[in-house]
């Protein structure tokens, strides 16, 4: 074997301190882009059957999408609507959910209750926000992620059909979000409510309590943003590093960076309502973050995970083996999904009073 | 555009539940893996420029390395020991850590004690296992996160210079740091007491918890596995997923592999004392866990979480953004090394007796 200083250097380099300084002298070159060459990521045997199917389920052909009038983006929803809400009467059945459809303060809501519901969570409720991309999953199309947890937390939740673009663009989505939550605490101790969400309703989650705070509301007792879209704009390392390898989502540049736009309608993205990772958290009630290691937003999770950290606040982070964006929610039958639902009810159980 | 109906499908499968057959149905083909392009990965805007450098820096030209005796690996390590013990005297005076070296139970041990030691920390004992692959390392050359702790901690670090292959294999390692602890138990309290490491280091604070379960010894307080590598055999999606992202390790199949089997020295590599995620970790101390989102071991760290987080252990877990292997290490000034180690002080503080 050849031993060559280089070798030794970079070696070294694993454990020894001020190796950035060292590598520049090693290599004589400013920091510089990686580049990977083409490669093959086998399905990780790590992770349940359940899993493996959606994980080796190939790249959607059609991520980079780009509607070009709002009636072909309604058309492109109208159809997935449709599809979505056709699986709901099932799940609800299968989960033993039973559903109630209102209004708050002008706003449409669903109320889903689990079978059982033990006395400890009667007074509890968990506020909804779901996600797709601030335009897809209006009306009951967007309730699987509050049967879910329903059912697998035993408690009550409120899931808020907002409003969205292209005929009700931001901050619409946001306003409804707050007038149910303003209307919620004239009933409810804020201390038996938390707020959650996956993706956009993560974004949201965490957009939402920033404008509590400004608004000087009660905050709820805990969140959970799952997966939370917390950067509108293409920052963060997993855009790029998670790029192709995340088969849900797959890259920034198609449909997201569109419903971006859509959405904040001229909004700077990176206002910290639109971009809460942007926003100040100090005084953020406890988080509980989940995310996958193929997530093109593991940064947009673990970047407010830091945040929040760094502001004082009690921050829990999971990261599931494998998962591309979101997968948590895709099978119910998933020990994966059962767990992500029953680490978050049992932070909320931690948190919310009775 | 035209909106096929693949694209209804896939956008759908974002956020409807029990996709896994649905997909099956759509795409008729059973699950694969995923071919990625090749493509370039832009250093992050997201972390400190002192981590840009470090994430900038080029792949290891050398990770590949394959000594084939003794005597290869002996000198390769000679090499790397004698840069990496250059950098120690430097690091304890800037960071006005003093240092005794001195032998408990036949083991060398090095007693780092920072400057600043407040009352509350005079009773307590941070035990640490330097990382290096099982075979990097020796003296005074793994000592730099025992200083790097001792600073930011304002605790007292013991760090364990145990026995390595090729002349030492397993279970050498684990025994001499199983001789210490059980020593230490003899004039201090283990509710004072807390072990930690990073990559090997934090494999082997993962085995050794799990041998004194085993050997029914008390355990620490808390325990605090970096990047553990918790996995020997080339298991888990990030040995796949980050190969030639993480700049650091680069990837399995060089020497990391050969450290493995010669460590190993015959022994089954999932052998729970050699790869502890595969140990039982129910009754495990409170937990804290690091890694990056670009680390070769994000899967090795994990897995870990997760099967704490099922065996009901207290466990918390910290994703640097964008940061390969360990690299929260490298710089003793950079943000991100202040908070790696700020955490595990604080979770340490909330966990430890006085």
């Amino acid at each position: 074997m050849n031993i060559r200083p280089t070798a030794v250097l970079v070696l070294t380099a694993m454990f020894v301190v001020a190796a950035a300084s060292m590598a520049n002298d090693a290599y004589g070159a400013p920091p510089a882009a990686r580049k990977l060459p083409a490669r093959t990521v086998p399905i990780p045997s790590t992770v349940s059957t359940e899993m493996q199917a959606l994980i080796g389920t190939p790249l959607s052909a059609d991520w980079n999408l780009h509607p070009k009038s709002a009636a072909q983006w309604k058309a492109l929803v109208a159809q997935s609507t449709a599809t979505s809400s056709a699986a709901i009467p099932a799940l609800l059945k299968k989960l033993d959910v039973t559903r109630e459809k209102t209004m708050i303060a002008g706003v449409t809501v669903f109320i889903m209750t689990p079978k059982t519901l033990p006395p400890e969570n009667a007074n509890r409720l968990l506020v909804h926000i779901h996600g797709g991309a601030y335009v897809f999953f209006p009306g009951e199309s967007g309730n699987s992620e509050a049967i879910l947890m329903a059912a697998y937390s035993h408690m009550k939740v409120l899931s808020i059909d907002y409003r969205m673009p292209p005929d009700f663009p931001y901050p619409a989505a946001l306003d409804d979000v707050m007038s149910v939550w303003r209307t919620l605490l004239e009933t409810h101790d804020p201390k038996t409510m938390a707020l959650f969400g996956t993706s956009t309703g993560g974004g949201m989650t965490l957009a939402a309590t920033l404008r509590a705070m400004q608004e000087h509301l009660a905050l709820p007792a805990a969140i959970a943003p799952g997966t939370p879209w917390s950067d509108l704009t293409k920052t963060g390392d997993s855009y790029f590093a998670n790029q192709m390898l995340d088969n849900v989502l797959v890259g920034y540049d198609g449909v997201l960076s569109g419903a971006a736009k859509l959405y904040a309608n001229g909004h700077d993205l990176k206002d910290p309502l639109l971009s809460p990772v942007y926003g100040d958290f100090h005084g953020f009630p406890p988080t509980f973050l989940t995310t996958g290691t193929r997530d093109l937003f593991l940064s947009n999770t673990v970047r407010v995970h830091r945040k929040l950290r760094e502001a004082g606040v009690e921050a829990q982070l999971n990261v599931f083996e494998g998962q591309s964006h979101a997968q948590y929610l895709f099978n119910e039958d998933a020990p994966e999904t059962k767990a992500a639902f029953g680490e978050i009810a049992q932070f909320f159980d931690a948190h919310l009073s009775r």
